[in-house]
């Protein structure tokens, strides 16, 4: 019973039609304005920015203190010392979230936190630490003064406005999928939504007189079918939206009609497993030839010779083997890697994310990088591939921007771990990349 | 203004006492029901298994055809060869989901479609490619007849009842985190409900007088909170739920209110960002001193020095500094573990997890792997951890079960390509096995 005729195509060259395909389809699908919609920030995790972002003000907005001390002019500190201290007035203080309500003029100076506002006229901040408060009695008035141990020079201690991120800078590349980083970065411009790439909707049909879905009575000659899981399983785990339309028999009119309904319901790739060996009558390629095209119809693997690629209107369409090991390899060796196509991320992004879903990488230090005394540091770095995908084929930049910066966050792919008492890494040296995934 | 008072910890130490009030944690809560609930198989990806699970019936159900061909008594068939076939009458035929109305006799035959049931008194199945069907004229009527070129064996292309999951069967471990081969494995056995753990609920907490949600107009000396966005999507990126309570101010009262508030919505874990570093008041220890336990205050990194670590009323605290790099490396040094712990993520699991988040990976095949001439063929391989985290640390083991079973999707890790041409892979060979991952 049955015949075979197939054709059997070499798997490279139907990863290359399929590529082919799904290039037009992403071209087609950039031009429409339905495929990409707007999200909250908090629903955005693991979605992929649809346009570049452009951050609408300076980060921070204004100049502000990045240690807990003083605000001073800073020329007034110039040349103290441990003998020689600079005296200044203490002229009030200022906390974070508050506005400074005066300036700070020469022999004067605030107190001020962290993350506080530079009052106008000072233009450093002198760390707490290499300072001491005291109280001088003038013309029976008592005057609250500090003495400076240690000078600063114009900017020290103090972030700028801009100098994190300026207005107008892009913050985010279309095509990037957004992690963290890149969600913190978005919150720290203000924004509370993003406009990211639409799911793909991948419909997924199960065909076979022999099927039952799962929770239902076991009949005499069933089966559960499994493929509708693990198909719409492995969608989800491509970030697509899977869309299970049921089990149709192997008759030609209900294949058909749920072929119909799968093209009317919006679905960006069609999935139907079962009916596409030889035997049976062939059903599938005789409905497809009908609705679209058979492109591929037989690969040279095993398992999932039987293996159908094509299009239907315009929507790629894949016939996997009913046989749920078969159905499970093909779809990760041609449906998976079409969603990267299609949704649009961009390729170094993915393929460098590919090379990264490891929790720890080898790489070399782009150049020499120091740490604090005495301290076990975290150095945040940026990965940059080099060209082999071989052992430490990534080259690790410090990132030199601070911790008080937010831009560090989404610059950084991990960090280096140096531990107390290593204080140098060389140029060069392997290092081993703490990468930022759980 | 203010004064450091940090206790500094060391690193492991801290990681210690973490690890181990997380233990103390999720033995408390395995103990109550509230910790599991019950979901739909098709919200069941990437959920942690909370049981065993057994199969209610065995897989495949019945005696099954994995070939098209003919359901035959197999010794009709013994000495048969292309120049003295077997001749058998066909009695009907019989497709998958049919249940064979009568028994095949000696001498005569049905035809079968693969994953049809086997009918009574066949034992095995010849493949069409190795028959013929002819017309014979007996006694003035027709009677359809086929010969059989090739002997089969009892049992050849047939798969017995239970072969691939015996009834009882124990088909996933608990503490599994579940991928699309266990959900297909659940699927086989009727089941489209299971036990997982529920998600751990983390109440986030951002405190400081500059803060402003992001969407919101920013007013004059504040800045965008970006630490609520970060750590929201980190404890995402662990899987955990994240609760966002909203900023508070560095006021006692506000602070201590919403911790109370976040233990009254049932958090799990809490995690404060902000307002730990000396100065300011040290707000956050003294609240976290009224309401719980402060175990770690101050840690021998950089950054992060500040970080705190308690417990509030049992519940683990996490005290971050407000700046955003630190708490987001902080939090994936000592938050982050923290789920694998508490949620029973088995330890074996989650270790192995860790090591394969890439796509592929090296191993030594645990054994000789044979592949069929003239075929690109897919191996599907089971991996084994070998002790050390080198390269090439895994045992790969072909999985024999065949590509009808459905338990080698559960078992497989991923796949070995033999390319046309290879056909022996010897034991000791390294390999390189494509995971089944996107």
């Amino acid at each position: 019973m049955g015949k075979q005729f197939l054709e059997i195509t070499e798997k490279k060259e139907v990863e290359a039609t399929i590529s082919h395909i799904a290039t037009e389809v992403a071209k087609a699908r950039a031009k429409t304005s339905t495929s990409v919609e707007k999200v909250n920030v908090n629903e955005a995790l693991g979605r992929i920015a649809s346009a570049d972002i452009f951050s609408a003000l300076n980060v921070p907005p204004f100049n502000r203190a990045i240690m807990d001390g003083y605000a001073v002019v800073a020329s007034d500190t110039f040349y103290a010392d441990e003998n020689n201290p600079a005296s200044l007035i203490i002229n009030g203080s200022i906390f974070a979230g508050e506005f400074p309500s005066h300036a700070v003029d020469k022999g004067s100076c605030m107190g001020i936190s962290t993350g506080a506002p530079l009052p106008k006229g000072a233009n450093a901040t002198v760390k707490v630490e290499n300072t001491a408060e005291y109280t001088e009695v003038v013309e029976g008035k008592k005057l609250k003064k500090v003495k400076v141990y240690k000078p600063v020079a114009p900017g020290e201690n103090i972030m700028l406005a801009g100098s994190d991120i300026k207005r107008g800078e892009r913050i985010v590349r279309r095509g990037t999928t957004l992690t963290p980083r890149e969600t913190g970065v978005l919150a720290a411009c203000g924004l509370n939504e993003v406009l990211v790439r639409k799911h793909l909707t991948v419909a997924i049909i199960s065909t076979g007189n022999e099927l039952i879905a799962p929770g239902e009575d076991l009949e005499p000659a069933k089966i559960y079918d499994v493929n509708a899981q693990t198909l719409s399983d492995s969608v989800r785990e491509c970030g697509c939206t899977p869309h299970f339309l049921g089990i149709v028999s192997d008759d030609i009119e209900e294949i058909s009609g749920k072929l119909k309904q799968s093209l009317g319901s919006g679905a960006d790739v069609i999935i139907v497993s079962g009916g596409t060996s030889a035997g049976v009558g062939d059903l599938l390629p005789k409905v497809i030839e009908e609705l679209g095209e058979i492109i591929v119809h037989g690969v040279d693997i095993k398992p999932g010779k039987p293996f159908i690629f094509g299009t239907i209107r315009g929507k790629p369409f894949f016939g996997l083997p009913g046989n749920p090991t078969s159905a499970l390899v093909t779809f990760n060796l041609f449906g998976a890697p079409l969603r990267r196509t299609i949704s649009g991320i961009s390729a170094r992004n993915h393929e460098e994310g590919e090379r990264r879903k490891e929790k720890r990488i080898k790489a070399k230090a782009a150049q020499r990088i120091f740490s604090e005394r005495g301290r076990n540091e975290y150095v945040l770095v940026n990965l940059v591939a080099t060209k082999k995908p071989e052992e430490a084929s990534f080259l690790a930049y410090p990132i030199l921007t601070g911790s008080g910066a937010i831009t560090t966050l989404s610059k950084a792919d991990g960090y280096i771990f140096m531990e107390k008492g290593k204080e140098i890494i060389e140029e060069g040296e392997e290092v081993d990349v703490e990468l930022f995934i759980d």
